[in-house]
């Protein structure tokens, strides 16, 4: 009787509620703009973070609000949006109810798009002296790390102590990890060496650790073996084959040996948010939650998993990386399953992901690029990551505001937030 | 014996130590490139801060690191000076030392200008609840709870309480409430609008209390009524002659009644920075320390407190005004008076300050500005504050940075900087 009552006329609209507004809960909610359905975003932070841009703001070149928009402003002329705060905490899939800390969201269609975060490989008592970066707040506890490393520096006596401050481990080579180390040396090389007294700021090591036997592991070996050698260029440390066997306060211990580093970064791996939890569902050893062929979780169909909490399998066997273009393009499917479904067409039985390319920066002038039908190195490939990214951002104020900064840090080597705040996480 | 090696030749260069690096240590030190001095300047923070403009970072049009620098890259070009980072905690003015948490400094001339910070009239559990602006810290708590409390609004179902979270206290009618109350009450009624669907935020209270008989009584009483009557055309709820008498979590009590608020900030009273017991000299009953002509505390000669830290009598009988004209040329006077010192030159003898005028901005389109020669309001005068701000900010990057902000945001009643970041504050 109940089903009776919901196709009576009116028609009552159907509800989706989209967890998560990162690339791929953002791209669900723009696409469901001309659906005929009551869409509910709701995420434990106000705004949307372009995640690929986060290492710039460790390392002092953009303020938090420069890769950040007001999810609300991002949907705000989408009239069947709402967007609320909150964090959710369960998922009633009985009652079709998401249970946040801040309100209770019954659901008709529910996307969880809740994104990832670090995994310290069961040693999470790494956590306080090796932040990741996923968050904002992340970047800007590692910005205030690095730049307290050189204030410290300055006022250290102890030559062996000098030398731990101005050593800056970070531990893991994919993308993150490569860029965070080309944008630190430049900051000791380039940036600070003008203004200290006491210290030397080119002394200071830059050390990236990665356990596999490459950097850039998703890369091909040409380009993994160029960035080695670029970022060897330029005065960093690369150490493959090297796995971490602790880390604490004072440095980091290798199998090799130890290291004394007051600055520990890490970029190494990610575990899915706890969707699997709330769902009660099948999850990978990443904590992904294992979707079906269209991305919802069995028993489940109106139940959608996203994003780098997805582990959706594609038919070469493989799942689906966790990178911002796969979380857009699931997103857009979902959306479009749902728009089929509530028209009463077929939706396209499966998801297919299609691999856009890999970017990373090694430092300013230089970067690899490997699409589909082709790679490339050097400059051009620098101009093109560049170009790409300032595309991505949302809104021409941010782009412009981005390609300023770029600009006329890249002509002067000034980096534009030196900010130390909120002393209180250390000295 | 040890007096007779410092003065054999050659002769070390006399060292002075600059606590604090606002607007008046940066003059000292500046002002004494060409000097035959080793300058040392000592900070809490790693940046000046451009308080002027620390209420724009309050209402998201700005971030911190638009109004702030490192202070070490400002002076970057001085050999003579060498900046550190430490938080001073006593002065040993027997044997001339700073005694700060990171270092201790020997000292020859010491320059004390560790401004002010909000006073609570004896009521310093208020601080929590309404907290003042005068560092970049308390400027983001402020933009958090400001967000935070349209967010809470959204979310709340009883009417009251939607009511109390969309009411916002300030308290202290001088340019920074006056500036606040307007930018907060165009947040509400321009900004956030479009962007809500189950608050109206145009119905948020923006209330302006002041103890006195008008707002802005620094400036003349026709300007003061201006600002009135366009902050009340606004939509502000401005109540003179209105005392606090307590504040807490849900509100603050008037003499007139009870007003619940869910935003509370301080914009009333400022006490000096303890530099009065670090000397153990005379001060004020706003704690700032009572200077001689030549800006030195009595006994010492070759100590000198400018800036908000100063209580500096002019030959009218009043106190120098702590705002950033004022300390910067206390600044430069210092600078000149150890220059001659050094010398051998005669000091001019006694400090005067000029006054320069006084601005505050209303809201967009509208300000007053008082000169010594003229006065002005409405667009006139908030073109001319926009041009002078611009001037008075530090580096063409940052000048083209915010003038580019100020103009988009102008044309689209955007802000660039809504972002609610470290949450555990509240919620």
């Amino acid at each position: 009787m109940a089903e009776a009552t919901t196709v009576s006329s009116p028609k009552p609209r159907r509800k989706v509620v989209i967890v998560g507004a990162g690339f791929g809960g953002l791209t669900v909610a723009r696409d469901l703009a001309k659906a005929d359905v009551d869409v509910t975003v709701i995420d434990r932070h106000n705004y949307h973070c372009f995640q690929p841009l986060l290492y710039q703001v460790a390392t002092a070149e953009l303020s938090p609000a420069d890769i950040a928009w007001p999810i609300r402003h991002v949907l705000r002329h989408q009239a069947n949006v709402q967007v609320l705060l909150g964090k959710v905490e369960a998922i009633d899939v009985e009652n079709g109810l998401v249970k946040a800390d801040t309100v209770t969201l019954p659901y008709d269609e529910l996307i969880i798009a809740t994104g990832a975060t670090h995994s310290y490989f069961g040693r999470d008592d790494w956590a306080p002296v090796a932040p990741g970066m996923k968050r904002i707040e992340d970047a800007t506890v590692i910005r205030r790390r690095l730049l307290m490393a050189f204030e410290r520096a300055e006022l250290a006596n102890d030559p062996a102590e000098r030398e731990r401050l101005l050593t800056f481990a970070i531990v893991g080579a994919g993308p993150t990890g490569v860029e965070l180390a080309g944008a630190i040396v430049e900051v000791a090389k380039k940036v600070m060496p003008a203004e200290f007294r006491r210290i030397d700021p080119r002394t200071a090591r830059v050390i990236l650790i990665e356990a596999g036997p490459r950097v850039l592991p998703a890369f091909p070996e040409d380009l993994s073996d160029y960035t080695k050698r670029s970022l060897e260029k330029m005065g960093v440390d690369v150490r493959v084959n090297t796995r971490v066997t602790n880390c604490d306060e004072a440095g980091v211990d290798l199998e090799t040996g130890r290291l004394d580093a007051a600055t520990i970064v890490w970029a190494a791996g990610v575990v899915a948010s706890p969707a699997a939890e709330w769902l009660g569902a099948e999850h990978d050893r990443a904590g992904r939650v294992v979707v079906g062929p269209d991305l919802s979780v069995a028993g489940h169909p109106n139940i959608f998993v996203i994003g780098d909490t997805a582990c959706a399998i594609q038919e070469d066997g493989k799942p689906t990386p966790g990178v911002a273009p796969a979380a857009k393009q699931m997103g857009a499917y979902v959306a479009d399953v749902i728009s089929c479904r509530i028209k009463g067409l077929v939706p396209p039985p499966h998801f297919i992901y299609k691999h856009e390319g890999d970017f990373a920066t090694i430092g300013r002038k230089s970067a690899v690029v490997k699409m589909p039908w082709m790679q490339m190195h050097g400059f051009p490939a620098w101009l093109l990551w560049c170009v790409a990214h300032i595309y991505f951002l949302i809104g021409t104020r941010h782009r412009i505001a981005v390609a300023f900064k770029w600009a006329w840090d890249f002509a002067t080597f000034q980096r534009g937030a030196r900010l130390i705040t909120d002393q209180k996480d250390q000295l």
